[in-house]
């Protein structure tokens, strides 16, 4: 029978839990994750059930890193970034046996099913795991690219937005100061969110992103422009995969792939690309910086915060009421959920009218 | 004929401007507004639109206090809080001869429209001037209340829940160390937008607010419920306009009036009543904070940032196609406009969910 | 024998402690006590010393709540507000019983001294505790009000200017956006350190502190003065404790004591009094913000990390050599320990030179 | 005659100006800028001097780019990043042409002087004009890199020092949750200061810098003992110009140089090259984030403000009594001046104190 939802009927539930429940995050960390962490524990433990924290990923549960998540575990941990159930890239389908000890673990520790925070490839683990039955999943979206399907907005995304506008900020002085193009690269592996938003957020003069592959004559008619205009330095934002193509639609700039023994380390990439073109195209000094890792830490923005709680005392209904195989979404500002399935396998671009948007104020 | 919106045909247009519109600032500051300026400004500017600064809200237009705005001055304001165009509360209705020197402002300068960038008071206003033939007017929301009717958000309330939720993140610690309940008195006239926000976003153990008045017993069962779960220390959010009722549903904490013979200085108010109250009530120990002013001061968030661009060219291209009487909006998500006339004299009270949410995370 | 202190030679002694020392922090908590904790604790640890965490002050080593302090407790801790070992106001010289189970819970411990983090009033607790013999003390000066004698700077000092700076900053925009005089309360019951510090930094045109009484005519001119050069708006900073005399030398403003039959609550003070002056000297509109606790919180500054540190190392090594009865102290850039005995029962006062500073920029 | 400096008996003088002097940034831009620039005016103003505004450092003088500056351009800037002079790396001395140009702007202005914000370059510059009679100079240290000799440290330093250490706390969380080895190259082109600061201030694991070659046995020896205690992630913070040798002696990590045909672009630098290294010694995963010019970003912190404002009034004080040829410093926590020509040519290195200080927390 699903329990009622109501806080007061559930509390006396909670002695003794009717249910228990795997908790784990995958994939890349970001700001907001312990957020979500702390909602599913509450609520869940306000609804009869208990939650076991699974850690480093998957690799925790093939690997039987597996605990009791007791209530205070989950206090003080709102604000802080990263998360405590720390978190790996880890395939468990490519090994049977690997699958065979997950497979256990989740008997073992009488797991009905799991709540999976993640990106586009933890939930796509999470669809198959449920549609192969070996356990069934609810999901959580979070990438500080913003980029998963069915979901207007992905925990860590506004709060990784927040770290590249103060960085553009930061910028501006200096470009201003001396007279330089800079070129800010910031991360965005498929998409341009970051990009956009950023850019848009913090007066960008020229957004590059995958979604809109501008040629070398229109980057070059953009900053001399500004410049005509007696504006003598401009701010370009450049997501990681952006492309520029020249006048034949040749792909004149994109990211180099970086490696060595060890495996790929970032390197030059493609704001270094950018930065080089403009130069030759414009003659104007030119700087990069490349943000990196830093967009990804920080404390959450109240946003991220309110975001994660919301998808996590969402996760914990839903596993209250068994709608398993669900992701929970935010879509035209409502809070629901939405079949795992249908957004796996396809990424969100930026909407058009967010890059016309910032469009009008380039130049 | 309206102007072709889009960016290509219409800059031709902005050597001769085809129309001309003022620009004002109504009622209390707040972060966003230069952002809304420069995007009202840079949009008209491209379709063909010339703006007229108005300085000082409504008193500006009645004294005369008006020069065009050329597109320059809208640079470099984008991340800066306040107004470059300043601000007032100042009614000009309530002297015939204020609202005579107001249309011999508008008529001599030919402006065609107005937008004013107020909360609800300014925004009556407009609609007020619109309706009696006076100036036509587009309304852009402001208010860091959040509390004007017709739209979801309002320019500048992320920010304050962004500098509110900072300072519960500080109080934390210090509520901590000391095994003490901390009570921290938020802006909302009216409603408890910010309260609820921040508090849900700052961890907050109680939140007191307009809309849902608590009772001596719900509070005192709460606080003593988390000392007994072995928390030595609270924190309780309040909005300034909170009320707390007794066991016989009369106030017992209100929003003390204080003034002198130099008009009112907000003084000791609620927080400080809900400080005391609690100590009655507990026994523990009590600290109140009142952030203030504060609250409306700061550089724009991303958020808010991202929002009044959208708000601002709306309006220009509103004004472009002779849209009057509209306020722009955010609905569901989806960038929009609404009857002026529709949203003024009432206010737009929390979302219950949004308290039920918070409330999850109670004692 | 006194162990030698450099880090090569002293890690083996690691493994057995040869001496033990308590550690706590008393009084208000700042930000900077967890890197001082940390350094004690890691520093000591090379040398040969076992730390035991005293918890809640003077109070937990009456009350026998004192534990090991095992060096992973350390970690993770440097840049956390607050204090992890808690905090009270508490004189353990007010009962002779309390004295006694001090003494016990020191000789039971096997205790050879304590560390003691605390201001002026902890800091005197640890000199008589020296001077009867009961327990041999080292103290690490902290506190937000700069106030402590013998140094030029304590720990939390830094960040909590930090935090009214930022303050200050955002208080401008909505000064300038209304013409008015907006007044900011900042702490300092002595000493009007944060008051001319962030003044100073956040361009006060006016600041009011102990150390300096004005009369009410020279607060008159200053604002008139900068209303004739243009300037309509106008930032005042008030310490707590800052007084207004009027022509005759009588005092006008001051801190009005608040008490309920609970015990003190802050409630309207000097601040409010200053703007009401200021408001009837010259007819212009006010605001108040009194900061309150917010000051207390948040993260270390990197400054205030790096002296909590240095302080923290030394304290271990003082230890290490049984240099008690000492005050670690940083006078002219140099880190060094001055005599426990010869800094309290006084207070620093604010710099004249940096008060005639911050005048220059006065109106 | 030396005019008196009590601001009371100044103030007629400002009237008409009995001095004028040049006042300029050159080189790189850092944060505080404005602050010292503001300070000049103001208090030159209170002694009579007339202040001329060279734009773009010393290519405005020789282009004749001067320009009276009123008073008031100096407010509202005390908190701005960058320099509203603009800057430029320009040295008169390449062209007889350009000296004389010089020479000829400084009489045609009357200029009896010129303040000289700057860096090591800068400084030698206006020492050379001074010792050459072209114009006499009086210098004002700034450089994030700290290195200026002959002052404790220099406006920027601080502010630098905060956004490197706020990017290593943001770093922290993601290391901590994926296990990784975190690079962070810092800026610091011959000297350590910001990295060992910064370091110190984020918990570095283990700091590279210029001052200190470190060998790769010590690296792994560091991160591999750090492993062994269950820590299973590190942060190492490395300078730009950090070397690391084998254990031959040989250098086996250096900053590449990296150019292309329109010159230097900062591309892949040590930082890479030292995370290459770790992983090779230790199979541990590792990343890396170059933070470069962010870190010149920014609004000044409380200290950048008051020691930007100290030595601003310092140097128009010099300037008051003609004490030229003299750079103004902090010594000890003095404020005061120096011969200029005994601060150039050589360059301030990291306090061995600092390191062995950063040291104890290593591993």
């Amino acid at each position: 029978m699903t329990p009622s939802l109501s806080i007061e009927e559930s509390r006396p539930l909670a002695a003794e839990f009717f249910k228990k429940i795997g908790l784990l995050t995958g994939g890349g960390d970001c700001p907001g994750l312990n957020a979500a962490i702390r909602a599913v524990v509450r609520r869940a433990h306000q609804l009869g059930i208990g939650v076991f924290a699974v850690y480093e990923g998957f690799k925790g549960l093939v690997e039987g890193n597996v605990a009791p998540f007791p209530l205070r575990q989950a206090s003080g941990i709102l604000h802080v970034g990263g998360t405590i159930l720390r978190s790996s890239r880890f395939n468990p389908f490519k090994s049977k046996e690997n699958l065979q000890a997950l497979r256990q673990e989740v008997k073992k520790r009488g797991l009905q099913g799991l709540v999976v925070i993640g990106g586009e490839g933890s939930l796509r683990l999470a669809c198959d795991l449920t549609r192969k039955k070996i356990v069934r999943c609810i999901g959580i979206p979070k990438t500080i690219d913003n980029d998963v399907y069915g979901t207007d907005v992905t925990i860590g995304f506004q709060t990784a937005v927040n770290t590249a506008t103060e960085a553009v900020d930061k910028l501006h002085t200096t470009a201003e100061s001396h007279n330089v193009v800079m070129v800010v690269e910031v991360m965005g592996r498929h998409t341009g969110w970051i990009a956009a938003s950023a850019g848009l957020a913090g007066g960008a003069d020229l957004i590059l992103m995958p979604e809109k592959r501008l040629n070398e004559e229109s980057i070059r008619r953009i900053i001399l422009n500004r410049h005509a205009r007696g504006k003598k330095f401009s701010i370009v934002v450049v997501a990681e995969d952006a492309r520029v193509v020249n006048n034949r639609g040749r792909v004149v700039v994109s990211m180099p792939t970086s490696r060595d023994d060890y495996g790929p380390i970032k390197s030059s990439g493609v704001g270094e690309g950018v930065a080089r073109l403009i130069r030759r195209l414009t003659g104007f000094e030119t700087r990069v910086v490349v943000l990196g890792h830093v967009q990804r830490g920080g404390s959450p923005t109240p946003e991220d915060r309110i975001l994660a709680t919301r998808f996590g005392v969402l996760a914990a209904e839903l596993a209250a009421k068994n709608k398993w195989n669900r992701m929970t979404a935010i879509r035209n500002g409502k809070i629901l959920s939405v079949p795992l399935n249908t957004v796996t396998g396809r990424i969100k671009k930026v909407d058009p009218g967010l890059y016309r948007l910032a469009n009008y104020f380039f130049g």
